[in-house]
């Protein structure tokens, strides 16, 4: 059996307040309110899903909270860890509770932003660590200014450098990375930070990195929108957004573990799905523009930068 | 090596043929034109990618054929004959050619439809049967006409009776099973025929009962788009249409063989992502309509039926 122990608690009573400040701020610069639903889960925990659809700046927003429990296949719980083990057919105690919050503006020009911060215990070989966190931060625009991957980056790295000064580059480089589309050559966005099974230093020292993550979003990402959500745009740019949301449509159905093994393993559809904009493109046109505004992106998705 | 044989250039006649004839039967219902992209492929053999786009009665249609060969890692042959093989790391030469159809109207009483017939053939293990044929085709409705699903299930069992009684029963299920979605816990459509591996008759049988099947396509679905394509709709059924084109986007990127095979393969993702619809929409809205036409198709995607 999991001990009960003082970091459930710490981490579900964090990731839960960061959802009511995050869910104010967002509503505060909308001017409209989120759906809430409350869900139990008949094999353990619940969560608190929030939605915000149709906004006035907000196509769609969501923030979620998941405390969950239970057992998993060790199928699933190899999957979880990213390692082999050899019990296959047995099943395996868990705990997790995590955050999860996807935003995305109406307007082409603000990005949509991507964050979760998680913490995972599993029971099984007493030799091995069965705690970990996991997370990040990701700015996905349809276009590029520079100063906003910079602005984005800039704080998500003063999070990280109060903690430990090789986090950023670290985390960075894992970002860029985990978010890339093999068949599309490029990457869902500009990046940010990304960790996972995260468990290399004392597990309060982490948890604090995480608390500072989690407290970066609003001022890294919400400045963002104020800036853009009212620029004016065509119908050709509310277009190119509209496939870039069908590449994003792609990546987390094809590769993002999160949504694969939620889904594979009997999580909450609603509530995984939440991340998927509310519509996506696939439009058949050939090669993409070769120079202009839409280039710019597409060559920043395919080569990384470095924004600071 | 692999030996040449007839087959190739049969099945490969066969594709071509169905190709030319299916697109002029979509254009003269449409009264627009298919954009041809022939391509090539450096590993070895390539393909002629014809795609609709915004006709007046079709927002997508795609016909495509590919006739390829190389050498693949074991762990995709493997992947493809669906059985387990020892010899990882090596690679075995492969030829496979098929035709893929996908149609996406706009009338959102009008279905979508998919078929796809395949021959592949690898070499390896002599003591192991390296050829097969794989195909069929399927109804994805967002409203139900059951004397759609009907005319388009009679025609198919019509060609799968000339060859062996037991097929239409067999290929129904097997395409029920196939097109399952198990986060959303329905089908994506209202099926028609599915089968994979498909090679336990003489060769030449088998040959023939595909062309029989390709045959079908046109006169099974193509006067249901004639009788629907022009009845008045609502808003709120476009977007119910848009919606259920989301589900199609979940069932291929997620769960569809080919799709994912195909990218993860390296296979050419614009003729491979030809199946996405134009648009596919994720609207939370808590849970469907309990009753009216949108339960009726729920119904039947849930509890697949007996059409004729």
């Amino acid at each position: 059996m999991l001990t009960a122990e003082n970091m459930r608690q710490r981490m579900e009573q964090m990731v839960r307040e960061m959802q009511a400040e995050i869910c104010a701020a967002i509503e505060e610069l909308d001017g409209s309110h989120f759906r809430q639903d409350i869900w139990t889960r008949a094999e353990g925990g619940g969560g608190d899903t929030r939605v915000l659809q149709d906004g006035n700046l907000f196509e769609k927003a969501g923030v979620n909270v998941a405390v969950i429990s239970g057992r998993m296949s060790s199928e699933a719980a190899r999957s979880a860890q990213g390692r082999g083990r050899q019990d296959v057919g047995e099943t395996v105690e868990f705990f997790a509770t995590g955050l999860s919050i996807v935003v995305h503006p109406h307007n082409p020009m603000a990005p949509s932003a991507h964050a979760n911060y998680r913490y995972f215990e599993m029971a099984g070989d007493p030799a091995v660590q069965s705690w970990w966190f996991g997370g990040g931060a990701d700015l996905s625009p349809s276009y590029l200014f520079r100063e906003d991957a910079g602005h984005f980056h800039r704080v998500h790295k003063a999070a990280c450098d109060k903690h430990d000064l090789a986090f950023y580059p670290r985390f960075k480089q894992s970002c860029d990375d985990y978010f890339y589309i093999p068949h599309r050559e490029e990457r869902r966005g500009i990046g940010g930070i990304f960790f996972d099974n995260l468990k290399d230093r004392d597990k309060d020292q982490l948890f604090r990195f995480v608390c500072s993550c989690a407290e970066a979003f609003v001022p890294a990402y919400l400045p963002i929108v104020q800036a853009r959500a009212n620029m004016p745009f065509t119908q050709g740019e509310k277009q190119w957004q509209r496939i870039r949301r069908g590449r994003y449509v792609e990546f987390n159905l094809l590769y993002d573990r999160g949504t694969t093994f939620g889904l594979r393993t009997g999580g909450r559809t609603e509530s995984i799905l939440m991340s998927l904009p509310l519509v996506g493109c696939w439009e058949e046109n050939g090669p993409p523009p070769s120079d202009g505004a839409e280039a710019n992106i597409l060559a920043v998705l395919r080569h990384p930068q470095e924004w600071i």
